[in-house]
């Protein structure tokens, strides 16, 4: 395995509300120097959530998606809050987007969303064992709450409003658990 | 379905060589007015390839990942060039990645990376009947090609180092379309 390049200096080249640009300096171990700019997060974690009514039905929301400006389909998500553990988040995110909480909340996996410039990543976490609780969220409007069957995940995969690499990616693993036992 | 949100105003908040973020007001159906931010893209699309050396050996490559600062497995990606199809881009970016251009390229989907905030989508491109072929890239360091098995897909997904939520879609994608036939 190579020696990560080194940090020669990093500073901060533009900030908002929600973003930070970084940029770094860098010494690659062939001694190639590069400046790169990455996004910095808030330093908290996120969650996606796989909410399963039962061994074939799980819960997805309709949600609007500014960075595209239309609705898209996908799982429930959000920030992990300051004192929770990302297994309470998923509750609280499921609470407030789709009406449930989970009694069997179980971590799956961690994504990277796109570790070349975003510092980003989101723990996966599988829900069953769903008990109706619903807690007031901060979004704009009602969340659209869509069913669908597990064994219709390849009708899923066909729509043109479930893109999201994260839910597709969430959704396989799933599906590959569920059919083999897991 | 409902409408989407009316965009009221926008504009650039912040910007760097790369990002440019933008602040929209929104008013939503149920006349809810929220301002969001959102990065915009460069306007070009970008591409990942699944490269396929035969039925069960694809290519992978191993890259610094300047977000997260550590090496990462995934398959090989990069933006499309003016001028280029999304095929074409796929090519070229085996070529300077791999050293592999293909007889049989094929679009299998677009995946949004963060639609919440993120413009960008990437177009997702099954390379069969590989040819050997090198361009250069314009990468600070050579790349490490790394060769894995379609048929242990399981361990790739255990490893730290293989966490992009696209290159995890697309290898599960990639491998039920080859189990099934496709």
């Amino acid at each position: 395995m190579r020696d990560k390049p080194q940090i020669l200096g990093s500073r901060i080249v533009a900030r908002s509300r929600l973003f930070q640009v970084e940029e770094l300096d860098l010494r690659f171990a062939n001694g190639t120097e590069v400046s790169y700019e990455r996004l910095r997060g808030a330093g908290r974690g996120s969650v996606l959530v796989v909410p399963m009514l039962d061994a074939d039905n799980l819960l997805l929301v309709r949600e609007y998606a500014a960075g595209v400006h239309r609705y898209e389909l996908g799982f429930p998500k959000g920030l992990v809050e300051p004192g929770e553990s990302p297994l309470e988040a998923a509750n609280r995110e499921m609470m407030e987007e789709v009406g449930y909480g989970s009694r069997a909340l179980e971590y799956l996996t961690s994504f990277t969303v796109a570790p070349g410039y975003l510092e980003f990543s989101t723990d996966v976490v599988l829900a069953r064992e769903l008990y109706e609780q619903r807690c007031p969220g901060d979004e704009p409007e009602t969340i659209e709450v869509v069913p669908w069957r597990l064994s219709q995940a390849a009708e899923l995969l066909m729509r043109e409003d479930f893109t999201e690499a994260r839910s597709i990616a969430a959704l396989l693993l799933v599906k590959e658990k569920l059919n083999h036992g897991g």
